[in-house]
């Protein structure tokens, strides 16, 4: 029977409380005869904490082996003015760019239960399910120059830079464009092709890859800026969503944020497939925070963690039943009315983070 | 009696039918002495079918020479394949960055009649009252190199290039925090401190013009994506929110979209005063697009340009009583329920662009 090495980065914030029930259903599995190895290290704020660096090399080194790494969340107002290189969220940009993890999936879904916290009406909402496929090892976030100068006249200029090559707009449609056909066979590829020329050129790249490879799947192109407004306005015109590095930071977010779900959602960061192995690194967290203002009070909801999990039993380990079965459990546990605050029915009582871990395992 | 010089710039799409609507308000100020001069010009796509560029050198003498331009709005499918250079939205940008508009208020008014066009519940929304100061002349709307480079294998690499100088966030900040302390007294500054050396430089510069000049004034940071999120799960918690050209691009747009009053929102661009005259350029628009799709039909609802206009009263010509007086009509017809179709009441009869005009001036 196969190991399946599992690096557990927990980080800052609630992050720690959440990975702790993320532990017990492995704890389960492993007892069940599923053979999972874990490894735990630290990254963000407690890292910088630890050895003055973000992420360290050692823990580096364990992501590299691992076959799927599971991170919890990082950052925090602590370590606002900790140095630009070292701050906590350079950890989780390292791994996303040194783990090659360029394709990022973030479902945003809302589950019918739990309609009403959202802040949209409940028939905008209502069975939503839409897939966001955002680019993650591109773009503004890691081109150069990135810096800030300071002129003769003492004043100051700050720089960002953007890039896109052919090959990243051409992978990144690709995952959309699959995944698209194991859906609703629609693809909304947003930009500002209006203003930027990355813009133009996504366009121009997913238009060709959709003409040449995908031409069964419906494409749409959409400016980012309209893409935001439609997604407050009707969101389940939606199926796929691809766009860039930071387009999809903030699309995403709304998404998630639309659905009522937040603390319900995770994530899957995944790199190229390996031709000798069939392999791909990946990389799965909640798409929450690290909520500093409920940590450690037992107040988080531990699902959108616990589903990070199950996605990678599904991605990494084809393990498809296990993840059914767990997905089944959290949504027996939530049909039951154990929940967290975030996520309580009006008037009903809310159970802590361990609650629901506990109540997720006794029903697996 | 002095005598403004208006530039009128209807554009492409419902721009054209709307700034119709705008003339008839000019025209009953105009009868009652108010000394208005109108010219008119082509702006995007339709400058280009005429002459080949997004807006004539002439167009822009005019508007160098007007006290106030009022514009419509450009863009449409039909001009997705022009050069990107003579591209509709060029003209927009010029006039921008040649008129230094650099501050633009794009006011997210929630009017309580139309609460529940909104996708939000009408709780979340309803007496919302956001002022958005979004920076229009910098960042990656203009940095060099901005460009599309072929390389030596076939592939090619799109750059874009977000450039922020002192004087320029100094500026914004200003703005942000003059108009705060004539709303509630609270600024919220977006940006991504945590990725973007930019977003760096914007919080320390706001910061240091807070600490200097507005101490009096409540400053929240926020990240930008978070600040998506705010903006749909609990909109009333900001006041003014400032940010830089692109992401006050998307976050205007998600403000506008909460209200349910899309048609409803004007916009002021306005220039640095110039010491010798007291004057500032400025440039109205309605915080909606070109709208190809209902073009040309009578459908498009005209308020946002009237109060474009009515911004100019405000802000270009200091005339309070004539713009308190067109938004008292505004109001009154809204509540008479002569609405066109994109707020009609449910099940009431919808009426036409011109007959909002119509209303609107025999209200005044
Ligand atoms: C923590 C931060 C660097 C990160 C990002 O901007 O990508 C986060 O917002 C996310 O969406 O995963
Ligand atoms: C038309 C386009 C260039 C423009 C922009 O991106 O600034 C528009 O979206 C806006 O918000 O005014």
């Amino acid at each position: 029977m196969a190991t399946h090495k599992l690096l557990l980065l927990p980080g800052d914030g609630i992050g720690p409380e959440v990975m702790r029930e993320v532990e017990k259903i492995v704890g389960w599995f492993r007892k069940r005869g599923v053979g999972f190895e874990t490894e735990t290290d630290l990254v963000g704020g407690s890292a910088y904490d630890a050895h003055g660096a973000s992420i360290s090399e050692d823990a580096m080194k364990l992501a590299q082996a691992a076959d799927a790494v599971l991170f919890g969340a990082v950052g925090g107002a602590k370590w606002d003015s900790v140095p630009y290189a070292v701050r906590p969220e350079a950890g989780l940009l390292r791994l996303r760019k040194d783990l090659g993890l360029f394709a990022n999936l973030r479902p945003a879904i809302c589950y019918p239960a739990l309609a009403d916290a959202s802040s949209l009406k409940r028939e905008v909402v209502e069975g939503l399910d839409i897939m966001i496929v955002r680019e993650l090892t591109g773009g503004v976030y890691f081109g150069e120059p990135k810096e800030i100068v300071t002129l003769e006249d003492g004043s100051q200029r700050a720089v960002d830079t953007q890039i896109y090559h052919t090959h990243e707009v051409e992978r990144i449609a690709r995952v959309a464009f699959d995944l698209a056909r194991k859906r609703r066979n629609k693809v909304s590829s947003a930009e500002k092709f209006n203003v930027m020329k990355t813009g133009v050129f996504w366009r121009q790249v997913v238009g060709r890859i959709h003409k040449n490879e995908f031409s069964d799947v419906e494409l749409e192109n959409v400016l980012a800026d309209n893409c935001a407004m439609q997604l407050v306005r009707y969101p389940k015109q939606f199926d796929v969503i691809v766009t860039d590095n930071l387009f999809g930071d903030i699309l995403s977010d709304i998404a998630a944020m639309l659905t009522g779900s937040l603390g319900m959602l995770p994530s899957a960061s995944l790199g190229a497939e390996d031709p000798a192995t069939g392999r791909r690194k990946a990389l799965y967290e909640p798409v929450h925070g690290s909520a500093p203002d409920i940590a450690g009070k037992g107040l988080a909801n531990p699902i959108a963690m616990i589903g990070s999990f199950g996605m990678a039993l599904r991605y990494s380990f084809g393990l498809l039943d296990e993840a059914d079965r767990l997905d089944r459990a959290i949504a027996s546990v939530l049909a039951s009315g154990t929940r967290t605050k975030d996520i309580a029915a009006p008037g009903a009582n809310a159970v802590g983070t361990q609650d629901v871990g506990d109540a997720i395992v006794k029903e697996l």
